[in-house]
């Protein structure tokens, strides 16, 4: 049975998260979104991903559309840029695409961030739809609107709220990852329970071997329990003005490290860490206990993602880097900590040298 | 005494637009905004503009704020590009602007759209302030949150709805104006005479001679009426699904002799014979009479703006770019017609003869 998670926004229905094991119902859902259907359907997606699943998507576009056209990128977050989004923006045009045609995102957090961003931007806002096949995309980004691209150095610097008309999840097309991939979006699977859903957490910890084996039935619970969290989040607060931060937890040291990787290290890679560092100042500000924060890197481990720093790094370089991240206002870095083990709290006032200790933990 | 007109977004307050004759109340509206104030201000103008009020404005600025920078690019439609805003946001990056500080956009058309495109997309979103210095900019495009730049040869290909957060319009801007810059932002005042209000069209006619030598208070008067109709349009269709189009009186034809002529008529040139076009065609068609129509052709001449194509251009070139416009739907180009004076709808079955007479009633 499909499961529905209607998403409002600022209290009006905005849109439905589907999660299936199949694409049998993609259609119907899309058909569902407007009385007068789309003209036209262009959908964006990786190379990787497309030699998966563009054919069969297609197929299923091409029975109800008439123009069916497809824009396919190289994998992965070099080609998360505005030129890209430019040259969709020409193919676009030359295809002919006003505001009541459709773009559909089939892919990760890239393909979806940018597909967003396109569809937010181009003739001032035209729908799309999320098609989510990574688990990093069905728990996370896929969910509430952030679109955008790199621009310079800088993650996500050009980009726009803007929600998808539908996010549709096939669970089945997670059997398709390699461990990597799993273990990115177990990094925000691992921090949803972290920050809001203490007995979902307990779950994880129960069914860890189940997650790690891909069953199907436990992948598809574990979406659904991520969906859950993300979906009070966002709607609480679409635009991050408070409570959304909350979803940063180990994002702040979490995207240094990754940039400082030069993206050697994987984004759940780094969110992990960031999550370690983050966890250790909540346990040595008395707000959880050692045995929890040790529990922690325990199930992020048992995950098989870090808790330690595998490659080398200087932690004033993270601590710098942390702190020309977009999140600092002024000169204080925005910090998530544990409140305790399913609550968290935005903190302003973390020093240097607590930051620099909490770095120093990931060094062990 | 300043005129204050609060708009209204989806039935919430959005901002507020000040009609004065001076800078002095600047500060304080952008104070009550919203009570923790801004960090940093980015002033978005264009050299013109920049040569009459950017010392003042900055001046302004700087009491209040410590961080104030300016941001100037060439005045004119070949500004309106996605590189130039790539620049302001390494100018925005490098000044470490995040999302608790401001834009500001003084000038007319093309720095409205571009600051406001920035503003929506740096960081997913800032704030941003219009200062409109023109007249097309105070009675037309500083009102409604539309936003963009213009993306290979198509005017506001990219862009987004963005509303801002405040519109202060200082009237007196409107006279280091040029005639032919005063007359480009009267085609969109006689505009909203036409589509909307029959009694201020009737004021026009009867205080032409005060407009065209620029009497202040007239002025006053004049940049009001606009704004209200402006307001009233844009409150009751946001995005332009609907009766919103009506605004597009006149630009249908417009931007296609606007872009034949390859900028040489400007704007409000070229909204006047739209105009005419659709005026011609309303009487065709028996929605307005012969002498409605005459009427309109000497009103709009009144204002120095053209009645006929006075550079050569193909009928049949006129239609095929009219066609290629990115308001066709499928293949029938949307065409707003008056059913009478003050009164607008949106047809979508004008034939292509049909358009062709029109656009050889320009000829004569």
């Amino acid at each position: 049975m499909p499961k529905i998670l209607p998403v409002s926004y600022e209290n009006n229905f905005s849109y439905n998260i589907i999660i299936e094991n199949n694409f049998n119902n993609l259609i119907k859902n899309i058909n569902e979104i407007k009385s007068n259907c789309y003209q036209r359907v262009c959908i964006f997606s990786d190379d990787i991903v497309a030699s998966h699943y563009l054919n069969e998507i297609k197929s299923i576009f091409e029975e109800k559309f008439n123009c069916v056209i497809s824009y396919i990128i190289p994998n992965g977050e070099n080609s998360k840029t505005l030129s890209n989004i430019e040259k969709l923006y020409e193919e676009l045009i030359t295809n002919h695409f006003d505001r009541h045609d459709l773009l559909v995102a089939l892919g990760g957090g890239v393909v979806g961030d940018m597909t967003g961003f396109a569809a937010a931007t181009y003739l001032r806002g035209i729908d799309f739809v999320q098609i989510p096949t990574t688990l990093l995309s069905q728990v996370d980004s896929s969910i509430g609107g952030k679109t955008g691209v790199d621009y310079l150095q800088y993650k996500n610097m050009v980009g726009a709220f803007y929600m998808p008309k539908l996010v549709y999840i096939n669970v089945n097309t997670l059997q398709t990852l390699s461990d990597s991939q799993l273990q990115s979006g177990m990094g925000e699977a691992i921090k949803h329970g972290l920050i809001r859903n203490p007995s979902y957490y307990q779950w994880l910890q129960e069914h860890r071997d189940l997650v790690n084996s891909k069953d199907p039935d436990t992948l598809e619970h574990l979406v659904y329990e991520n969906c859950c969290v993300k979906k009070a989040v966002v709607e609480e607060d679409p635009k991050e003005q408070g409570i959304r931060a909350h979803l940063n937890f180990g994002h702040t040291i979490g995207h240094a490290i990754e940039k400082l990787s030069d993206f050697r290290l994987y984004h759940g890679q780094c969110v992990a860490l960031g999550m370690c560092a983050a966890g250790y100042l909540s346990w040595k500000r008395g707000l959880i206990s050692e045995l929890e924060y040790l529990t922690m890197e325990q199930v992020i481990d048992s995950f098989g993602l870090p808790t330690k720093l595998t490659i080398p790094m200087n932690p004033q370089d993270i601590l710098q880097t942390t702190k020309s991240d977009k999140k600092m206002i002024g000169n204080h870095v925005k910090f998530i900590l544990l409140e305790s083990i399913g609550d968290a709290k935005i903190y302003s006032d973390v020093s240097d040298d607590e930051m620099l200790e909490a770095i120093a933990s990931l060094l062990d």
